[in-house]
């Protein structure tokens, strides 16, 4: 483990913690999470990006993308130990990034094609763990929020929904291979969408138009082949299964030990009563 | 060759030839064009896909796609020796199939899961070669339809729209390779987007929403590895340049010897008015 800084306490429960959040509330849920094991958080917030609400209350920095230098020194200051990326972040422009001297040392080491897709967080990743940060995965932070296998609410895929799984599975592994995408949607052995950088809610949004008559699609979310554990993980909560409803799908299947499910319990609940399975599936890898 | 039938005079230009009539322009112009080369045609038109304007002025059937049976006897009927499959056609839905006893035959030997993607298209070629029907593709009717090497316009791609199509051709032919779609967006070494049942209309249409500022992106479309060159080649004309320039983007490209050019003069002329290259691309099986 790395050095957690002189400045900070560091109780039994583990250094400091840094969080470095995207959208959505899972930063937030996993602020409150690891305070209530008794560790200390830090929250770095990007402007455009992180939602205003998730810093409520907790000691943090809202930062552009480009700001490295600012951040990184920041943190050492702070005595962070660990650090966890939290919540989507849509990939940054260029103008966005508008390098400080450390991120333009960065950038030309890591070179702009790197933007493409995962790379630069794994580049990000690799940047924190060159300064001594300890970059873990919110698997480890929060153990539940792992997917398990088996059904999440009372329903289950049928044999047609199950077909309809296994081609969606293969497509994603296909694409994610190419470190494109994790999500893929299938009706009937038709391929309705598959999901590049637009993300999965708007993937869904057009599937409505695209589905045909009689039983409905799947929605299917798989961790790419070689992706970093510790980075944007296939990710679906309540929200997921809305959209999928609305969408005209049956249910989703996601991948059971790579893919993060947040509160099951209302996952299940609305699943439940909107008539959608989920399903942590086993994948070949 | 087939038999083509003793009721219907077959010149020195080929016999008789059925167009299996899906969207767009494209069949009206391979029945012009073939015509223009002396010899007879027949249309077989499909409610809802074909454009009403595609049989004024020549003798055609008006059809669902579940009458299968319908169709193949009044092109026996007709004298047909040859078949071409013409323009896009959505993939049918289960109703619209809604077969007759030849279809309801078809269907059961085919199976149901050949309805995926280009399943049902390979299956219809197969069954109408069964019946002695000669199956060709468009480009053997219209030699200067297929694309060739190099720039159709004026504009090349620089060096980073040569990496962004290297890329693009990856990601489409890994899609392809699973029978899913022909063509994707990358702007920067990001995919933007990656076709599936939507078609490329579609796809581009989401671009504009997922650009990143700085230099534009660039359509790629490729034939799929294993794909029979008689269905649905990749095809693109003045619209297809249109809605790149809408989508923001610098250009397309697409795979020279195994995709479809419809009116290169004027896909040429688009082009350089709205500043994008239009490019035939070998591309590594």
């Amino acid at each position: 483990m790395a050095d957690s800084g002189q400045m900070a306490p560091c109780d039994s429960f583990g250094p400091k913690l840094a969080i470095l959040a995207g959208g959505g509330t899972l930063p937030a849920r996993i602020a409150s999470a690891v305070r209530g094991q008794g560790r200390e958080v830090f929250v770095v917030a990007f402007d455009g990006h992180t939602d205003p609400e998730t810093v409520a209350g907790l000691p943090h920095l809202w930062s552009r993308f480009g700001a490295a230098g600012t951040i990184l020194r920041r943190l050492h200051d702070e005595g962070v130990g660990e650090v966890v990326l939290a919540g989507p972040v849509k990939r940054p422009s260029f103008t966005e990034l508008m390098p400080d001297w450390r991120t333009a040392r960065f950038l030309a080491r890591v070179g702009t094609r790197a933007l493409g897709d995962d790379g630069l967080l794994r580049a990000v990743v690799r940047e924190m763990e060159e300064d001594g940060f300890r970059v873990v995965g919110l698997q480890e932070l929060l153990k539940d929020l792992l997917t398990t296998p088996g059904p999440v609410g009372c329903l289950t895929p049928d044999a047609e929904a199950e077909r309809d799984i296994a081609r969606a599975v293969e497509v994603a592994h296909a694409l994610g291979g190419l470190d494109v995408g994790q999500g893929a949607v299938v009706q009937q052995g038709i391929v309705l969408a598959v999901e590049a950088i637009e993300g999965t809610d708007q993937m869904l949004a057009r599937c409505a138009g695209l589905a045909r008559p009689g039983p409905g699609g799947v929605l299917v979310k798989v961790k790419k082949p070689r992706q970093d554990r510790r980075i944007d993980l296939p990710t679906m909560g309540v929200i997921t299964v809305e959209k999928a409803a609305a969408a005209g799908l049956r249910g989703i299947a996601v991948e059971a030990g790579g893919s993060l499910l947040v509160d099951r319990a209302a996952v299940a609940e609305v699943a439940d009563r909107l008539g959608l399975f989920v399903v942590g599936i086993e994948t070949p890898q």
